[in-house]
């Protein structure tokens, strides 16, 4: 794409020539000839005047004189996401089906794109077109898997599950896993609670790699549209994820437990069951959410998650308990000199 | 199963017409029509009152008028898992041995009732009857399968580990993957210490997805029969888990460490190494318990931990600083005055 | 190898008959006929002095009688492991490249001795002599793995990934993810941030089983030689890691964040994002770094960490509070007591 195209594409306004030809995203300090890259904030211009960028988006009130062209847009950030996306597209492999890959379903209803080597699909499977499904991934019997959906390597997608369109599932994920339930049978141990229900990913969801969301016990598990998932994530039996929810790594959600739209989760958060998590919540790294608790909208931090101004607030306190300690200790010495004092 | 046969498998107290013929379990919110499913507690009688269910299980001391047949029982809830057990076997594949499959054992020492696609069988393998390898599994060599175990897809066992039968391994989970164990060489630094033991996977057991269990450094790691294990879990080398333990997502066992018999272990626990769990111990989520620590039988929690009633009042006490702060500073205050009313 | 070959291959001093063969490694306690085991301390030797080894390493100062021939060495536990590694070579698999793999590189650049069954490998990859790639693993385009170097079953190499010499990856794991990066888009939800750098693994490096390593984002991630990384672990887009760092199972480190030289790193840890832990750093299991923080060498604990010092002071401060909330009311007491007194 040439310069002029990408401000044109983007709806920037271009600031210098625009006729040099753009085939790759760059950091500022990496970024060489025919690489287009973006300075955050104005503040940080010096980075700007010191790149070899052919072209920079840059915010709105850039101003200083560089020796490039430049495109001023409203978010550097978005717009260099968005144009790295046209210019890096995810590496379609172009082949057609691999010969040795085993589809036991119609081959008309799989409209995959790419079917990498050694892929299992089970009976009445459905893969929209433009989907790919690479080498070495298992997917189960009655499973679909929408339109430019990306199945990476060796993930494993149990039976009856739904991938919606514009999903990237990353490689070693396992999608429908039996759920932990198991009634005690007094001294025999336990019994499987049936864990028969199904999971549902919605349009445009990515999941990291090897990360396991289990299957609904008896009705489903959902993650909605637009929410990103990192690696090594466990999700739990009939656990409802909304829209555009974002979860870091290592985070366990345990069972039945709801977050509801555009909440932000850190990593190695533990959720227990049956919690509530208000839309618009954001979660610190490594806290952890009670069994039945409701989180309301805001910031929360610590185990158990307390609303981050209290977190503050407390652990000063927790810092200053040595001081006040010897405080206490003062005022027991002068309490036990003026009693004498008074008996004297 | 007729609803008449259910309550005669199950030993319990049919009240009601016992013809009807039962498909699935289902919850009491959404079952149908030839479907069963159970009431928990008494208590919860409305959500009883308004289900479609075509029978339910119901506590012994259940009286409602309801328009249905139920079947009195002692544990509604172990009942239906039971039920459902037998009403929903595993999707038994009951195809031969895949073509596909690369089995270097002997064929007679193989007995397993579907090899999935893929599959690769080390030297010297001996799988049972009825058991089921699926698609992508990679056993090594010298591994023994029991009867009616089930290898999900793309596990990985490494050589010379031994799975007892009616285990369920999940998907992508790996067992007898080296521990870690090195030892410095001064600047030059890590040779390995040998990782040359086993894993003996007892009866009954059950491993979720992506989990891994690291062979024995020089002896072996085991599992106890009737042992439940959830996603993503750690378990170190030489680990000794009892009998009927149960271990959510995400928790990890460091090496040596020893869990005894009927255990219940949160999720994103953390033990150090050389540890000793009690039987009878219950340990709360995220908890973290120091190497070589011996916790007793009782509920703990927190990190390290303590036994829950401690922590709760530790957890009072935290939260009640802010508070002790204030009331120092005002004793801090009178005292000042009284100095000064004293020495005017 | 017999015993006085092996005392010369480690240069230790031999105490008694060296004409037996040993055949392998051994624990103390286990140890039978022509196998040798190691004593740590000398203070131990009352378990020297059942051993039915062959042999033993013992250190330099240990004189009790016994009836077997030792090794005294500087370091037995070493000395120990480093003939393990003799004895107990990684089981090389001799057949040649397994005729099921799907190559689609030039065949003199895979110089591998042993390519799995069903092993896919992309486009312009390099393998170097004596490497293994085991069965079901999945290497992408422009892959280069270093001699001797073993890729175990089931693992996921993505695109462009650099593996040096003499590393090992265990199975399942994934190296060279997606970054999870994304830009908010107002109310549409997340556009991509790029993640077209790369992940360079440098020579000697251990990697677990079932562990994520995710590619720069623009730039690069790195794992410097001599590093083990233990199970389960999750390494972020861009995190710099020093040579002969230890990592164990299940820590998550963030984006751009650098851990140098020499460091040794808990499990279950957690890092924030563009943090540095200086070389020399012990970061205890479990804990916390916030983003940004830095490190310094030493010992650190507890979230956010702290120095161990720091850490067990304030421990030891909070299992106070209950006392000094009893101090705090016995003083109110006796101020009101004093104020009435002097009211009368």
């Amino acid at each position: 794409m040439k310069i002029s195209e990408i401000a044109e594409f983007i709806n920037g306004k271009l600031v210098g020539a625009g006729d040099v030809e753009i085939f790759r995203v760059a950091a500022l300090e990496t970024a060489r000839a025919n690489e287009i890259s973006f300075l955050e904030k104005t503040e940080f211009a010096e980075q700007a005047a010191r790149t070899k960028a052919a072209c920079v988006f840059v915010p709105e009130n850039f101003d200083a004189p560089v020796p490039y062209p430049f495109i001023r847009v409203v978010n550097p950030k978005l717009a260099f996401a968005q144009i790295a996306e046209k210019l890096h597209p995810f590496n379609w492999r172009t082949e057609n089906n691999h010969k040795t890959a085993v589809i036991d379903s119609p081959l008309e209803d799989i409209l995959a794109n790419f079917i990498g080597a050694f892929v299992t699909i089970g009976k009445n499977c459905i893969v929209g077109e433009g989907a790919q499904i690479l080498s070495g991934a298992r997917i189960g019997n009655n499973v679909s898997i929408g339109k430019n959906s990306i199945v990476q390597a060796n993930c494993v997608i149990y039976d009856d599950v739904s991938i919606g369109h514009d999903c990237v599932i990353h490689a070693g994920t396992v999608i429908g896993t039996d759920g932990f339930g198991f009634v005690r049978d007094g001294e025999r141990g336990y019994v499987k609670f049936p864990q028969i229900g199904t999971v549902v990913i919605e349009d445009d969801v990515e999941i990291g790699a090897n990360s396991c969301i289990d299957r609904g016990a008896l009705g489903e598990t959902r993650i909605g549209a637009g929410t990103k998932i990192d690696n090594l994530v466990q999700i739990a039996h009939n656990v409802r994820i909304g829209k555009r929810v974002v979860i870091a790594a290592q985070t366990g959600i345990s069972g039945s437990t709801v977050i509801e739209d555009d909440c932000v989760i850190g990593g190695q958060v533990g959720m227990g069951d049956h919690a509530v998590v208000k839309s618009g919540a954001i979660i610190g790294s490594q806290a952890g959410v009670l069994p039945g608790k409701i989180v309301r909208a805001g910031v929360w931090w610590g185990t158990p998650v307390q609303p981050l101004d209290e977190y503050k607030r407390q652990n000063a306190h927790l810092k200053g308990i040595g001081r006040l300690k010897e405080e206490v200790k003062e005022l027991k010495k002068q309490a036990a000199d003026s009693a004498e004092k008074n008996q004297s």
